[in-house]
């Protein structure tokens, strides 16, 4: 079921497994997919389609320039180099999409509303550029009132990143609104802005707004609704980036909290010197942090099984919820059910 | 012992019990202090000095404008209106001081540096604006590297804001460096880059980086000293602050930690519907948070017990260590060496 915003996603040479956004958007956003542009797929075969990378997912054709692509509303960068920079080679294609009326959403850390020839051409066009990195300029300090919220608030934390704390996310939301719930999704980082067309990534935020800007969102997905559900960020044993994590953890002040793991992995990715705690104690230490503010429990788990056999999965899965005392799935490979269930027991 | 730069204090109307900064550099800065700027009080007293209002920091005569100071190397400005703006009418002040070559520092919100009528005075002038608070533009995500440090890295943490973080920090300093000891000081807030004359104030910094940067200044400090006190901000409770608190706990990777507290605060200063947690849980949580990425015990307790008579406060220094079992002091009224004996035992 679409939104009726017909969407082009600009992936070249990443696409799929390095174009998280990408792949985001083709799973759980609303939007049409018209194309995906990666040229090095299209020239080596010009007839390649998004579901002969991914199945599950909408299927779209797999172009290798803006020009290429059926009529589109939206020109989404679906992918981020090292560093964050926008490539040049990308340039034609953005022209392209402002030529022909279409808006352009970018999660770069290069701002393309600040590059002077983007602008220019936007204003003369009429169409819109957000950069979905740059933080809103009415950030404040929270107020500490996510708590004082009806709806029941439910944050996904990790391990560690990449985890699937996006994907997790998604699909309780998904889940929610299959039950006929009254269901918010709160994104924090940018792809998940992308697919809810609104939000703020909390890594950009000035740290003294991180829990602020959070509490923000959370308080206007749960005026509106019964159960709010919120993408975690990092994790809080990351060396690097366990600010972002607390500042969410805080500000969202979840009633429950789904600790998301990947099966396997055993030190922190990218910082190998840095052991990933046992799941019990991940568990201990969200809930004593988490419960420093606002009481709330870890009331399941996700863990990401991709790469595992499906025996071997089904069986990291039972240790992973007897690890963590709660029960567990992986919600790619199966469903949420269970963790919603395990929501509604805990309230 | 001055370390030969002369600086004015603006802190109009609000000298001393609002003007944190002001007593800190009057406290525990290096720089000769000529003059406080509060026209209040210069005006009710044409004759007031520093010391009419607040003993046991270095002396300065309290004038009511800039004019009227002997002559300075640098203007400070050491006071923030609630939301950090500049008032229009301290402009005489730091126009003067330009125009007799001093130097501005600044911690507001507000850049002065990007004030156009400063900018210009500035260069025509050749003096230079610090504003403090604005972050280096070449600040990165951490590289968890502080714990391999071969440097003893001290951090102060705290129960809430303005326990005595800074304080506790500069009387460890400062009792260190009495004792011979190779030590440095890590400022992670405006007061404290202040008095050292650089660093990077971590609240204002991007989240993402917040670590980051807190590591890059502990490394810098850990490669010349075997001592390194690294400034604490906020808490790992605070609703709204725990972000930059977790992030400079893990930039730092301390190897012994010093929980603040004020005696008597039951509950967070401006969220009082938060209880801070009792003492010993507030030492697991920290020790647990810290361990996380690298051992760390809470080795002291500094005891801010300002508004109790002397019995009463000997009574609360005793009980809190007690509670936090461990020796605790309170600094200002007796001394730091206690806390250094623990560190030094906790080797």
């Amino acid at each position: 079921m679409h939104d009726g915003t017909r969407i082009a996603i600009l992936a070249h040479e990443k696409f799929p497994d390095r174009a998280k956004t990408a792949v985001g958007l083709l799973r759980y956003g609303d939007h049409e997919v018209v194309a995906v542009l990666d040229r090095e797929i299209a020239e080596s075969d010009p007839d390649a389609r998004v579901n002969d990378y991914v199945s599950d997912v909408q299927d779209a054709p797999i172009v290798g320039r803006a020009a290429d692509a059926a009529r589109f509303d939206v020109l989404v960068v679906g992918i981020a180099p090292i560093g964050g920079g926008f490539d040049r080679s990308w340039r034609p294609d953005v022209e392209t999409a402002i030529e022909s009326g279409a808006d352009v959403w970018a999660g770069l850390h290069y701002f393309l509303a600040e590059d002077e020839g983007f602008a220019a051409m936007a204003e003369e066009h009429g169409v819109d550029i957000w950069d979905v990195r740059r933080p809103p300029d009415d950030l404040t300090v929270a107020e500490g009132t996510a708590g004082d919220l009806d709806a029941t608030v439910v944050l996904t934390v990790g391990s560690d990143c990449s985890t699937g704390k996006m994907t997790t996310t998604m699909e309780l939301f998904e889940a929610a609104r299959e039950r006929g719930w009254d269901a918010g999704f709160v994104p924090t980082g940018q792809t998940g802005a992308m697919i809810a067309g609104h939000g703020v990534v909390v890594d950009r935020v000035v740290s003294d707004f991180a829990a602020g800007a959070t509490e923000g969102m959370v308080l206007e997905a749960g005026a509106e609704n019964d159960y709010v559900f919120v993408e975690g960020q990092g994790s809080i044993v990351h060396p690097a980036y366990s600010a972002v994590t607390c500042g969410i953890l805080h500000g969202a002040m979840p009633d429950a909290m789904v600790l998301t793991h990947e099966a396997g992995r055993e030190v922190i990715h990218g910082f190998e010197s840095f052991a990933i705690p046992d799941p019990g104690t991940l568990v201990s230490l969200y809930e004593d942090l988490a419960g420093a503010v606002h009481d709330s429990s870890v009331v399941g788990g996700a863990l990401n099984t991709r790469g595992l056999e499906p025996a071997e999965a089904s069986d990291a899965v039972i240790g992973y919820a007897d690890a963590i005392d709660a029960p567990a799935v992986d919600p790619v490979r199966s469903d949420a059910d269970p963790l919603l269930d395990a929501v509604v027991e805990a309230e």
